[in-house]
């Protein structure tokens, strides 16, 4: 088969895209399924076996979350990275992930085209009619919340298409490649490629040559499926397994970042989020009644040690994580829940929880107290804010974020040493910290008995010349007859 | 008397300004005492009674808490301001109020120099001697902890000197006035003036012909009072009533927004802060085990209104925040341990809790998401960023933190509306929030079904105007031989 | 007639908008044709007797150069605007005047539509066909340099349509409210409003309710005129008088503040520019042989007098302004030829002269050194920045461009003075200059003769603080083997 | 001898430091002299000669030039350095490579003891005393300038001592090593180090180890030398030459990057600089009638190659640099007249002509508009600022610098190119430009005519999502009775 028809598909084995891999197979297309494993919950075999049995070439599944965490997650602790002052980026990390992935394995299987099939959301754009039908479950799988959090995370998050007309000639899915548009006759661009915002920008700089079916845009598709009832029908038709259980009255995504709710009964920002909401962190008033301790070691500003307190120790990245996030989460620790800018210029609330990756950063902004200088400090915090904003808007394949980047990993080269913290009851608590290979703290020189080279004048001095500009300040003000006193 | 011999002094009431008053009167001297409150606990009476026993002309006890949060804290809150991602400055935002507040009390009283006496801390310098003097207490009160943060904080912060040299005429306690100074002279600033960095750069500012008295600068004070010892004994033969208290292994600051504990004991960071360094909140250990929940209502983005569940409401500026400390306290909200950098280039620890600052900057930050648009928020973030800089480093009487402060006053025009929080062991939670009168929240946009004038191919659009560059740069990549994927 | 029929069209007296204008008229609208005097060439009588020859209702220009010089070039003077180090930004200055009078003129005289109709160039979108119709100039005029200019400014400039699909009821022409829009159906969006960024993101802001016809955009008007013999074909047939001057090898768009211009040949960045590119500044080599010496006055940051060595005084903005162009522009002072970035994400070469503009920011920045303090100038170094990117970028009419305005406008306030230059060969100098009202630069301090309050032993301290931080880095340096020297 | 009395002195050859590099060794030290060649004018067997006779052990004469161009100058040609928008910092520019250079060239000898002698002028403190001596100019020199300006270059421009006070055993000239210092007894510190800003902080840096003397700052020296007669006086006793050129009336720094002026009577703002104050370029009015062309070369962001019409060709780079001094020079390119902050807070005005500097600069910033993408653009905007900032601040050797430096060199990785350009009678300006290497210029794209994957449609999806965020603020506007119409 000639590779033009053979398309690799975001699959989550949700209801929305088992419906689209059949689509795609009854329109003439080869699909190979493909999954990225970022540390969602999943049951990866009924997943491949499902993908199969639709017809699927083969069915993909990677393990990225070593590369989602060191490539990453990591680099944001390193940076502090946050967006407005809240959000740890728990979806946005993962994004660029999975965007590679999903390019480097339809290299691999020759594919030239990618589909995805689900309800965006997030940053994203969601269509009306997508939403209605909500978050449908994997059959079989045992728990709800799990197979949301599934369906929600990435097969389903992004969903574009490159459709002709229906008054042109082909097939409403044959895929416009970017070489053969005309900019001289507008009306072939009137269906041009729709995407989402992350994916799409990070498969347009990973390899442009790509093109997209995103059949929940291309009018041929989304006006046969008007609704839940219609995709039922067509799974009854298509022999397709559809879960019984009812669809979550939010949207989720998760990974081992993260799980985020939001949309649905959310979009009340008056309104208390439910309890149900949280799935990575039980609720502080149901959290021991004891404190959990533990200490994060640090190298290069990563972390790579767990020592628990009472004997455990984890070095590997993913097993580190997964045990921080047990213990946090335990803990209550992790949530929170706000109102952000969206990159497209709305506000929308989100829930988000994020045990190990709250208390990383935390480790991580004290150690740096011991073993950054103050100057680059504020420096890398403009910095860190300006990749949090690359992040966010989907640009992390993007010059700028290299360049940040680069910044990043210099910064970090003495931030060694470990934070000691205790978790309770929702909240995380640093307890003290060492940095043996740093000179910039210095307990003697703290107390200033003996800092060499330095005198009380000296203080006199620096606050002299410092004064300069507030004391012509302060006699302006008085000439001006706005004195200061 | 001649003005020239009119000091005001900031008093305490504890061993080292007692001993300066005295000191002062024997030397001839006329002593306005002054003390002002923003917010620690004091024995005000006690106070004023022993500074008119020692011989000062007249006590001045401001009320300055007002001014300090409406002036201070609540700019603070309105620009999230905090220091090295964790300090909420509450020693920094109280010294500028106390240092207005002894220039206009000099000058009221005809005094054309100021002194202050006790031992520096935090960004001050610290003469290794008075470190070891400690922190007296008040004779006579009640508690070590409540006096040993009212000797802490602010009469004796500052500790600075203008003394002639030993073998130039006139008493070693003659200020020399600035415009006396004779810059060709350069032995006679071998004795010039050394003052503590806020306080002094505030003073500069605000009154540069007020000189300065600083007797633990000046070496005739300092070498005659060597040690506790001397102190004690200087008082015993000037009547001065000494508590019998044992000295705290920390140094103390308090006010309304904070406590500040550091130095001494705490100057080892991997060593756990003793549980009695907090003294504005429980351990969330000790907490009650039902959480407490209250709603803020900003206006402006100022603190208007506090609403605890159950029915009490609060409008007052210093009654909202007294009563705020007391329900974030007593949950164990507020609690920060950190190293930070200090403005003169060391690392110091530092523990600070701050439970009503806390729970009202974290309110602040999230009615921002809902009131605040995208753009202005990030510009936001910076100038916040840049007027914490300021307070940190003493720089609030300058005219950049006037130009940071009008923008501040100018973005908060419509940050109005509710926060309902919950306080809980130690962690501060936002449940909900709403604010009726923005319109850049909209529960209709955010569900995307309604957005008037937004088609699903907007977002092609925008996307494929931000991939131009990126696709550059994915093309430059592969040109250079390092492709993305 | 019902509003919705009304249209107020951007006319330039052009071939493009003179077909437009007659095209609207034979579709049934009723048209009020709007000219804005920007500072561009012009024969203002000649496009009015045009436009009312071909139909149109009535025909308003607006004198909007005082507007245009006070609101916006003197405010990006304030503040130092430049984008990438280069571009004064001549033509983003103009947009917001002109967008606000088009929609002031609309609201005026009952239009609920806008409609503007030729080649976009700048930070627009330029259809490739439209750019093949180049700058067609109005007939009867005398020179082709300046009717380009009338041309290429801003009637043309933006291109939108917000059209039904041919197969949906109605004329090509009517507009879709934005109300009326259905997210469902998708088909109805493909021929969805298209409009050039400056201008639409402008009304967006200041007008959502109307409606937009940009007939470069509708497949029914590009259809029919797919080259510049179809336009005098329909001219010939609608008597439109043509003018016969050949058009332009590049485009050009003209103002008050500079004349840019781009395109066609200029697109080869490694071919020097025609000489005859260069409208508002002579060549330098043929400048005169003597300089031209005059002092620039401001009260606030703002020019508010010209001194020209000989004895005239101009106080007035627009003549102040005109004069310095005048003798700016006859010294060769203004060009510069650059390559820069579009907002869109791709590069462009413009050739830009700005006489008095090049020569009113130089003498601005001058005067801030005198006048403005040094911290205060590094964060409005900042804030101008953002201003510029705002203005580029299309976003005048935003809240983060209010923001910024705010600071400038407060960071002017003590910017009073008069600095004296000269013009010469294609240079500006600043020769000298004074500002009697500030305190900032005292002759006397500057000598450090007499500073009082500062000692020689102060630098030495300032010096000790500073250093404290680097001493550790050296050290820091030493210990992982890397010394500095 | 022991290390302990040996100095390396900063030797100018002036009077000065003949002075006190003979007084020195009256007073039993061993003098090593030093000059570092940063491409002043320099009659340099003249110093050496000289400075054998006056008894310094050895006269070392470093030739930097190349080091100064490539690690300073080209560093910040590629962040396009500049210090609030005019001045190339070339004087600060220098200060790092001499600074280092000299304790070099103290380790190298064995000197424990650092020490420099003349006017501070600049960033530095001036004393009063010595500003009345002025500039004393190397015997036997043929004109005043350029003995002016190696007076006033490096050795002079740091004046520092740590001496003992009179009443204190030992030599007035002892220095007091750091390590001994007790901060319990100030009046050890009345003789404490003092020393000028930028070389000061460059040592503290390099060798913490290093003691300084600097007679300008010692009671004993400079009570001693009270004026200029006193200083003749010395000179005669103890043979040491006299140059009979009368000092220039303002003080001047030379160096291959530019020349500064400043001080003295060009302490009047309001007045024009005499026309002799420039010695890199000509007076525009004097230059050439016919303008020079010209093309520069740069590879990562470094000039590599000169093309000089007509032929030549410089690949060196201080022959590169130097040529371009000449040609630039000769057209009277490089000028600027400013008032600036100083890092202590004072105002003071410079005349500064860097022809090759400025030339390079503009250059520089032509081809990053080919060749670097917008956003690492305005990244690298605000981190030339930062680095500017360091340099003229003196923070050369500092964390923060390096980290900035890291991201300059990543940024310039393909700012590869050549620039042609034209001087001519004071400006300098860009003809054109070519960057084959680079991708982001696109003759075709910037036509809009091929832009693949871009069509007229996406403009408007970009404006409509751009705008939501204006819209919602125009409607704001509206709500609080403030149209932006």
């Amino acid at each position: 088969m000639s590779d033009d028809k053979r398309v690799c598909l975001a699959y989550s084995g949700g209801l929305d895209t088992s419906v689209i891999l059949r689509y795609l197979i009854n329109e003439g297309y080869t699909v190979v399924a493909y999954l990225g494993n970022v540390g969602q919950d999943e049951d990866w075999a009924a997943v491949e076996k499902k993908a199969l049995a639709l017809g699927a070439e083969r069915m993909v599944i990677d393990d990225l979350q070593q590369e989602f965490l060191e490539e990453l997650v990591f680099r944001g602790i390193q940076c502090n990275a946050i967006y407005e002052d809240r959000y740890l980026l728990g979806t946005s990390l993962a994004r660029p992930v999975l965007a590679r992935a999903l390019v480097r394995t339809a290299q691999k299987y020759n594919c030239k085209i990618l589909s995805h099939g689900c309800t965006g959301k997030g940053n994203e754009y969601v269509l009306a009619k997508t939403m209605a039908l909500g978050a449908e479950l994997l059959a079989g799988s045992s728990t709800g919340k799990d197979q949301a959090a599934g369906e929600g995370h990435h097969s389903c998050e992004d969903r574009s298409h490159k459709a002709n007309n229906d008054d042109l000639p082909g097939s409403a899915f044959t895929p416009v490649s970017e070489g053969s548009r005309d900019p001289h006759g507008a009306r072939k661009f009137l269906n041009t490629i729709k995407c989402q915002v992350r994916f799409e920008l990070a498969w347009r700089a990973l390899d442009p040559t790509v093109s997209i079916i995103a059949p929940w845009r291309m009018p041929k598709f989304f006006n046969r499926f008007q609704g839940r009832q219609d995709l039922l029908k067509f799974a009854a038709e298509n022999n397709i397994p559809v879960s019984s259980s009812p669809k979550s009255p939010w949207s989720l995504d998760a990974n081992l970042a993260h799980t985020s709710a939001e949309s649905g009964i959310l979009e009340k920002p008056e309104m208390v989020a439910p309890k149900d909401v949280w799935t990575k962190s039980v609720d502080p008033l149901d959290a021991p009644d004891v404190p959990t301790k533990f200490s994060v070691t640090f190298k290069a500003g990563i972390p790579v040690k767990l020592d628990v307190e009472g004997g455990e120790t984890y070095t590997n990245s993913v097993e580190l994580f997964k045990k921080l996030n047990e213990i946090a989460g335990a803990n209550g620790v992790g949530r929170v829940d706000i109102v952000e800018s969206r990159f497209i210029g709305l506000k929308s609330r989100g829930c988000y929880d994020a045990p190990a990756h709250t208390v990383l950063r935390l480790a991580h902004v004290d150690l740096e107290g011991m073993t950054v200088d103050s100057k680059v400090r504020a420096i890398m915090s403009w910095i860190g804010n300006e990749w949090s904003q690359c992040l966010y808007n989907g640009m992390y394949f993007s010059p700028e974020r290299e360049l940040l980047e680069n910044s990043i990993i210099y910064s970090q080269k003495h931030v060694n040493g470990t934070v000691n913290m205790m978790v309770y009851k929702g909240a995380a608590h640093v307890l003290s910290r060492s940095a043996p290979d740093s000179n910039l703290y210095s307990e003697e020189q703290a107390s200033m008995d003996t800092l060499e080279g330095f005198s009380p004048e000296d203080t006199s001095g620096f606050i002299a010349i410092q004064a300069i500009r507030l004391e012509k300040y302060g006699a302006a003000k008085i000439q001006h007859g706005e004195p200061l006193v």
